[in-house]
């Protein structure tokens, strides 16, 4: 495997191999000893889906600053577990109540809504666990580090704590720092925490460390700007999930908020932002970094 | 705070001064930067109630072992949040439907389901964000064992894979093994990881560490069978939670397997058990434990 970052024609390519060898190693660690029910639905829940920019993000960042690719894929693996429990949870009745996910039925229409609710229970556990090898493979300082910044992004200071602001913002006018600080909890903090895991993998200066996280901030509202954006503009089938959810669920967005072209330059301008922080980062080796924030901005789901 | 074990005339007293320690650092602890409205639910799942018998296992077996008492506070209080979380998962009407636990209406009820589910989720995170502090108070490599313990204890390996079995056991005749391996993950593996957890929190022969394990295990499951026995013989009143629960919903039970009179003898025998790995335990300071494992015996509720 490649350990260099590779420019924006070169990256098409990573993409696919870095995604080809998460799937891999998540199938792998997902969860072979669990009871057959619970196993089925964890599985179903993590493989053969998604765009894994989280573990995109660990990868790239951690080939950046020349980490230790071992701890990069768990890594990786872990934060795209917790972000997989969160949407196993987020699509029960009780909350989002979506029927698609990826194109296919969500876990509890699958699986039913209890299997779902542990499933997603027990992928949160095993993103803990895989950061905490009895094998050696992290280094224990680095495991730390690792699972207190997973904890402290997905916990309610961030994912978790932006989910409750949102339940709290249906049908409130919000205005944009409010918007923005739930956001930066909900999908904001995760997105960093990719970022700043990848960037734990080595030794960095305060300073590098600190422009990574601006890095990963802007990257992480733009995700969200984006998401607003293609809510309204794109179709249920090329999202893979249900679209119009959040103007049907009274919620506020971006597009509501700015409306969508000022939330497409909007999300143009974090773009900027994120790109400004990795040229003043010190590190030479930023191009998949570069080209991920470009994927973020252009995707079409 | 006393160091020291206590034999069983002084337990009450003991005990309720660790339970006031641990539920001043529960209140300390959960989860003052949380937005309020998830702040509140997670405060109202986990303050106020509960025997707090896992904290007490951590407590008194550091005690025992004159392990590090700040690892052992934080190490009680993040074996419970894991075990509130499960009962506020637990409660939901899509697991068991249950409207009273602890004598107060459940947090769904109180809360609504979608912040009883994110309460849930943000607890679990929690209990290892607890274990991970940055602060210094627990020594980096053993923050790794017990973060590592917990993470085993109640995931798909553990509690979250008995819960699963147990869903798949609605109707189902089991035989005696088959329920004994459901419980030694759905309630066995958090008590056990209790002990263990205390354990760690010092410097033991492989032989004492392996004896306190089997106390952890021989004590889980006499707790489960004690259970079985509450279920049709104590009242709601009592119990603070729904009693009769587990006939209603066709749930295979040691009772139903054994009959009530000889699952009673049962609980003994594994109290006796649990005892004499105390006593081959090489420890000198087990009176706590001892007390602790006859008062799961002998509870009402």
């Amino acid at each position: 495997m490649s350990t260099a970052t590779v420019d924006a024609a070169r990256f098409p390519v990573w993409r696919e191999q870095q995604q080809a060898r998460v799937e891999q190693a998540l199938s792998d660690w997902v969860s072979p000893t669990a009871p057959v029910n619970l196993g089925q639905a964890m599985r179903y829940a993590v493989l053969d889906g998604g765009k894994r920019l989280r573990p995109l993000l660990v990868l790239a960042c951690s080939q950046a600053v020349a980490g230790c690719p071992a701890a990069a894929l768990r890594a990786a693996c872990a934060v795209e577990l917790i972000h997989a429990y969160s949407l196993v949870h987020d699509d029960l009745p009780c909350m989002d109540n979506d029927v698609l996910r990826r194109g296919k039925p969500t876990v509890h229409v699958r699986y039913g809504q209890a299997l779902a609710l542990l499933a997603g229970d027990a992928l949160q556990t095993l993103a803990f666990e895989l950061l905490l090898p009895e094998d050696g493979s992290i280094e224990p300082s680095l495991a730390l580090v690792l699972a207190r910044l997973l904890a402290r992004a997905a916990g309610a200071d961030g994912m978790a704590g932006g989910q409750a602001q949102d339940l709290a913002s249906v049908g409130v006018k919000l205005e944009q720092p409010a918007l923005e600080a739930m956001h930066r909890r909900k999908t904001g903090a995760l997105l960093q925490a990719s970022v700043l895991m990848g960037a734990a993998t080595a030794t960095l200066s305060a300073a590098t460390t600190a422009r990574l996280a601006d890095y990963g901030a802007h990257l992480g509202l733009a995700f969200q700007v984006v998401d607003d954006v293609l809510d309204v503009s794109a179709d249920s089938a090329t999202l893979g999930k249900t679209a119009g959810k959040d103007a049907a669920d009274d919620k506020p967005t971006f597009v509501s908020l700015l409306g969508l072209a000022q939330a497409q330059a909007y999300a143009e301008r974090l773009l900027d932002q994120a790109h400004a922080a990795l040229q003043h980062s010190g590190l030479s080796q930023t191009d998949t970094l570069h080209a991920l924030a470009d994927w973020v901005g252009r995707r079409a789901h």
